[in-house]
């Protein structure tokens, strides 16, 4: 049983998409302007639809700053506490958000196990708001239906975060994607970016089934000077709800629909997958066709986006490689998540020069 | 789904019975006399038996300091660690708790999934108590046997706070609502007061199977002066164990059983209402009779207690009346409880001037 | 209900192997070396192997010095936070390495619920190992499978504690079982002890199949010098896995194996039971024979030792004597996973004069 090799080997050293160069290029590439981020403070965040570009810059560039800085001076989120409620599980989600209230200084009270929870007795959404409003200082959400996170607003007095409402949306996770993008070449931020500089965007997933890129589409769509085309690779016939393409081409996104991944894939510079479509309590796979690893047919310096947990779409033997910007996205989240949080808790003072 | 208006409204201040007044005026009506809070160091609390007239008024006070300071100046309980066993799951209670010791600066360990214990595993209670003694500071304990927080005593060397032994005790829980009626009028802890301003109290729940209605029974008996009489609702039709009824007239509380609530609602000052009667594992509903809604004759001026969470048995159109006291008396508890849990851990002279 | 007697009594205080003396003695005994801990920075820590003389000998000295210090000067994890992954449930050893890691200052996320995590969802134990790299500093993993801590590795860039895996290693608990003998008699650590002082080890537990005992054995086989001999008492045929007793001899501790104990008890000064041997999922009782309590022919200053919890083979009866020493071994757990756990996150100087 024992490998006494690996017990002696040193800890695996970060790979290059892991190190503080990138982030701290990323955050000296935008000037720093605080309104926007000052104007989240006690705002709730359920949907990608809230936030506007120069809100998203800002926030990214505050990410960039958490991420490139090995240790914060001091806890912005000290005597906080942070609400965490999963009734639909995810270990890595919660995790992700545990860490980062965690790191600014707060503390949590989780809420893992929806069998034993009052949601789970018949008590009301607006019950359960209220009961939230006494205990925490922000929530921070899962829940296996569309509505729940809507329907308690109205009685809440303290902010909270959609992490995940059925195949509604996903907008902290939608973050986290634009992050690694924009970490990867800053330079897309331009405004007055060449044409022949954008980018063309690949998403394997359904738009209207799935909440991640529900919410990744809105957010790309306030970028639209970086990004020449996003396509749509997905086996459904019906990938969009009513008015979800149109709203995005409304907002200066060219989008695409596509059943063929193979032909396609020389031409993407971003290629993000994800393949688990939620469907009620359960979910199914995509098309065996949808899949990648080494022998896929990838742009030279293109990059794999995915959310994660991986199934078997997305083959380990691409881990080594430079396509892999997955694991540094997994990273990411949790600065974006740092970011946004000492925000919505009016702590953004501290931590910029405003 | 998106409700743009939700998204921009600002969050829902608090209203009447939220403010920070109310408690400020009850502080500010009590003498500081640091004793009887000093006595209860390292002390365990499993009954309301256990506090007498001085000690609760001492507690109401400090807890009415802590929800009118909207920020603790410093953390009394840095360093400390609690262990938050709920064998018997309860969300609310547990956050309520949990919440109160994050706010003094502690940290926490919870066991909240009962099937993963020891004690599932047959571990015996005594054994479970000592393995508490060498991890935490402070225990709270809810368990679904009336025995288990008794068995533990001799063998603890850290206190413990019974959260709700099967149908016998819920102490803090009726410390929240007392406090609550104090907060609602200060004047009744007045000795002295004269007897046509004493409150008449309506109890909808079964004290012999209901611990919260055991445990407030307990502690309104403390305050004799105060209360004109208390009248249990309920359809049961032996609502009293052998002797329960003497120990509250002898503390010369008026306590009668009533089986029509319409009748004598006009005259209650204060209806507690508790539709839920534990009984083993599983949980009845009271009759349909006694149930509460704007069209219920409820006196002007009275409040309305509820220990949360509700059922059918109070209606939420009586959420935005003047009625609704139930939710200033959970938020409420989270202050109380903080000031039992400084007592309890020697802390008193950090947050009092002893 | 109510036993007014056992709340007005004082809690119970510490007995005698519960004072800050016997951890003095034993911190007093050792002269202080920081090197060897030092070079635990940052390193996994799988199995007993891992650990030689030196090591263990001022992990020792610095759990000593925690266990006699009541409150610690600073905390030096404050920052830091500790993924605490049981996939096997165990509340006790959870418990013992979160209270080791709060009481250091440290921030804690629990997984307890193996049903609601990625690994139940079919995800690879390597893409759950680079999750954890995003969110913690230290990971603390139980799991029923021998080797999932040991594919871990490779993708880890923090360190791990194995706190349990499978049928195979233990080691903190071998490091609490070894300080425990250790603060009961310091001499035994000097390699020049006389020959007649060399005390004799029962063990109680099937050594190829009980975790706690493998490693054991491989912890008192580092300190040879201190052992006259090692009896495990087994009802197996097979104890040992091929080679297992001819490491522990080529380290020069004599082992031998009985299936009676009655007639060897009163030759034991240490003994050492541990009635659950888990196989698979579940587990199996020792034959009836291999009971210990005050009926046993115990000889006298002999201590008992159990990793807990206990079954019928070790009687409550036992416990207000001076056999009892497992309850010192829980306590002492603690302190041993402060001591580890300080190392391993480079915070060796702020506790020692380095």
């Amino acid at each position: 049983m024992v490998v006494d090799s690996q017990l002696q080997k040193p800890l695996r050293p970060k790979d290059g998409t892991a190190g503080i160069e990138r982030p701290r290029a990323l955050a000296e590439s935008i000037p720093e302007d605080p309104s926007p981020l000052l104007a989240l403070a006690s705002r709730h965040v359920v949907s990608s639809r809230q936030f506007d570009r120069e809100t998203l810059t800002q926030l990214f560039r505050l990410s960039a700053q958490y991420e490139s800085t090995p240790a914060l001076m001091h806890l912005p989120l000290q005597g906080k506490i942070l609400i965490s409620a999963f009734y639909e599980p995810s270990t890595r989600t919660r995790l992700s958000f545990e860490s980062a209230w965690h790191r600014l200084g707060g503390d949590i009270m989780s809420i893992t196990d929806p069998k034993s929870t009052g949601m789970a007795k018949g008590e009301s959404i607006q019950d359960i708001a209220e009961m939230f409003n006494n205990y925490g200082d922000v929530i921070v959400l899962r829940n296996n239906e569309d509505r729940s996170v809507y329907d308690m607003l109205d009685a809440l007095r303290i902010p909270i975060v959609n992490a995940g409402n059925g195949i509604d949306e996903h907008p902290t996770q939608a973050m986290a994607d634009v992050y690694t993008i924009f970490k990867w070449r800053p330079e897309l931020l331009d405004p007055d970016l060449p044409r022949d500089k954008r980018i063309r965007v690949g998403i394997i997933g359904v738009p209207n089934r799935m909440r991640t890129v529900r919410s990744l589409l809105l957010l790309l769509a306030r970028f639209p000077t970086a990004i020449e085309e996003v396509v749509i690779f997905t086996d459904q016939d019906s990938p969009f709800d009513e008015g979800q393409a149109e709203e995005l081409n409304q907002a200066g996104l060219s989008v695409r629909v596509s059943k063929r991944l193979e032909p396609e894939l020389p031409d993407l510079d971003v290629v993000y997958i994800n393949a688990i479509a939620w469907v009620g309590d359960s979910y199914e796979q995509m098309g065996a066709e949808l899949k990648l690893s080494t022998h896929s047919p990838l742009k030279k310096d293109s990059i794999i986006l995915h959310p994660l947990a991986r199934g078997e779409e997305l083959d380990t033997d691409l881990d080594p490689t430079l396509h892999n910007w997955y694991f540094a996205q997994a990273r990411g989240a949790v600065f974006v998540r740092m970011a946004l949080l000492t925000c919505m808790v009016r702590r953004v003072s501290e931590v910029m020069d405003t």
